[in-house]
């Protein structure tokens, strides 16, 4: 399709590039418990990281663009005016998090660029590095919002009403804080159309255990899975004197939770044998410390759940299930459940052809990639639930992600790097 | 037995004075927070109520002893030298607390006496009404400490390990600081032995709602259940990422706590239609704020437990089948459990023979009472343990113990008191 340069001598991602990059992360990003770093989603670990990734491009002799929610876009020519491939993922982290999530993809999009700067090679079409912004949900309770932003997709009331854990700030106001237009943003200005990206490439260290007990290095994605989210559910019952209150009189609110939880366990187990794509996790329940003893039963229990599939289906079954254990133990337990506001993200397939791309790509560069889903959520669902075209690439991680030991080795981010740079020199070519 | 001095026109207990002095307790001793009363074992409440006690029985010419654990013991002698009766409870109450738990056993002890002494009878044998120190654990995390300090039964170890809640206070330095000797409560010095003592009969509000229940003013109680606590359990798994853990590699500490509760609440409703007596309390839970979020599977939960029973086989029983579960889930699970410290009380039984006498003083006062167990630990359960035959007189109460909405009639506290005045006048009495 596209007539490309001979290829130059010495061609190759930019890897010091890359480590210095991750070393300058780390140090101006450190959290100040000096535990891991913290780069608050519109907040000046987040500003750091995006600049230093600005400069770096306009070293390179990049485009440099931003959008209204200040999400950055860093553009390679190519050499015809064709549909641009865009390699993104996002610069902010959880608090006290690990260098690598998010981060890791931008670079690898600024290594692969700058080795093709550096041999004068011209890529066939535009390649666009995207940073984007507030990827983590830990800090605003709504998912994706740089991603949907950049598509004029982000819910005008989200910038009222979503806001900031910590300092309360409302996301409208931190997207203005951060030099971006917030009006523009609820207006639904689009910066990105699914019709001028040929594609979309997130690379991303992979959140799980999955790549290190397969002992592989990378791993090409085949869907993310959407969730159904309860993050500030309650139980109540009735406090009342742990030896004098008879089984028949409790409403036992710590029972009643319990009971949720083994039942939508057992759930999980069975709908999982039957072949269904699912995770179930209470992931915090607490009793209220300023009324609950030892010697009480316990009138109040908060807890959330977080429900995940790869299947709208699933996650329809599951969410049937938990409302009828939840009306079935309101009756046996004379509790009331609340399960309080429901967020949620749709499930994406990522692309069958430029999963296919990317296997030639890495054969290309003497890799083979298997494949495996996604857990946790990626902007790259954004992109494909837009009909974009889109794959993404996993680095073997070690010691789990959000926390302070999570690990990636330079060398699966090199192999990562290799597959995406044969990826960009021609996704339509074949194995070798 | 004893010869009786003619019943005098008008004995009756003093019902003014127990009015009163409710009155001028709860004004001393209410919280600052304006909810209930606070009466601090060994602290500025409950030396309030004994002040208040101590200057009523001076008064009404009674003989005024305290002991190394600065117990207060009010006597009316009687016609004959002979072991005294001891009607008594405590004067502590739990933070924010109810005006009558406790403060009601003392006071219709002090009301019968009254009535006796305005009237100029002479009951056949002394009457002894003992105001007890340091009955609510929710203070120091030790059981019956007034009352086993009176026979010289408080382990020195406990004068110095077992600290106060909220200000950490030493047990013995808080009886120093409340003008007792720590030194000879830890040298073991006995006020009361059980020979001296005919019987020890304990009036106290029901701490549950059985009596409201039956639409009964009085109970006399059967036995009090002894307990196996464990105030500080931990279970630790593994904290991952809630979309990209596998079912498979979770060391999820929710779901396992979630199953112990489950499995244990199983154990009880089996044991219970067994026919034993048990109570089973997960008082309270918790995921550690610090770590926790709505997606990481949690690898810490916090949990207290508190097993009671009638019956030490059903207490063993109980517990055996906890490490049971404990084991079981260990290994399923990939967790590991700390149950920490294990304080206990034992069961107690009421004596027949006292039981069978207050049943005929009440008849005596007009009064039909029913029977019941007590799920709450007294100071009886001491005095029963060494042999004193003991009886417990239960009043109704709505609203639950331990709370400022506790609630007592002065109508059942009457009825109570006649009961008790016709005890005291002949234990030995046969039914009219």
């Amino acid at each position: 399709m596209s007539e490309l340069r001979p290829r130059a001598a010495g061609l190759a991602p930019d890897l010091p590039l890359a480590e210095r990059l991750f070393a300058e992360l780390r140090a101006r990003t450190a959290d100040a418990s000096g535990a891991g770093v913290t780069r608050m989603s519109y907040g000046p670990g987040e500003a750091a990281a995006h600049e230093i990734v600005y400069r770096e491009a306009s070293a390179l002799g990049l485009t440099l663009e931003t959008d209204a929610a200040r999400n950055l876009y860093l553009t390679l020519p190519g050499a015809e005016e064709a549909p641009r491939l865009v390699i993104g993922s996002h610069l902010d982290s959880v608090p006290r998090g690990g260098n690598y999530d998010g981060a890791a993809g931008v670079l690898m999009g600024l290594s692969v660029v700058s080795g093709l700067v550096a041999t004068g090679c011209v890529p066939p079409q535009p390649i666009t590095v995207m940073a984007i912004r507030a990827e983590e949900s830990a800090w605003f309770s709504s998912s994706y919002i740089g991603s949907r932003a950049a598509f004029g997709r982000l819910a005008a009331a989200e910038l009222d009403t979503v806001r900031r854990a910590g300092d309360g700030q409302q996301l409208g106001a931190a997207i203005e804080a951060a030099g971006g237009s917030a009006t523009a943003v609820a207006e639904g200005l689009a910066f990105l159309t699914p019709d001028d990206i040929a594609a979309y490439i997130e690379p991303h260290i992979e959140q799980g255990p999955v790549l290190a007990h397969r002992g592989a290095a990378l791993g090409l994605v085949t869907d993310i899975r959407g969730s159904r989210r309860y993050r500030a559910a309650i139980c109540t019952g009735a406090y009342a004197h742990s030896g004098t209150t008879p089984r028949a009189l409790r409403r036992d609110a710590v029972v009643a939770v319990a009971e949720l939880v083994s039942t939508l366990d057992e759930t999980w187990q069975r709908m999982e044998a039957d072949g269904q794509d699912l995770t179930v996790t209470f992931g915090q329940i607490a009793t209220d410390p300023a009324e609950a003893s030892f010697s009480k039963v316990a009138g109040h229990v908060g807890f959330s759940l977080d429900i995940r599939s790869n299947a709208p289906s699933t996650l329809e079954q599951a969410e049937a299930e938990l409302r009828a254990s939840v009306a079935q133990i309101e009756q046996e337990r004379h509790v009331v459940f609340d399960l309080g506001p429901r967020t949620f993200t749709e499930p994406a397939f990522m692309d069958r052809g430029v999963i296919a791309a990317l296997h030639r790509a890495a054969r290309r560069a003497g890799h083979e990639i298997g494949e495996m889903p996604s857990g946790a959520g990626h902007d790259a669902a954004t992109f494909a639930s837009l009909g974009v075209p889109t794959g993404m690439l996993f680095l073997r991680n070690l010691h789990g992600s959000h926390n302070p030991d999570e690990h990636m080795d330079m060398a699966d981010f090199q192999a990562g790097a290799e597959v995406l740079l044969q990826y960009c020199l021609d996704p339509q070519a074949p194995s070798p």
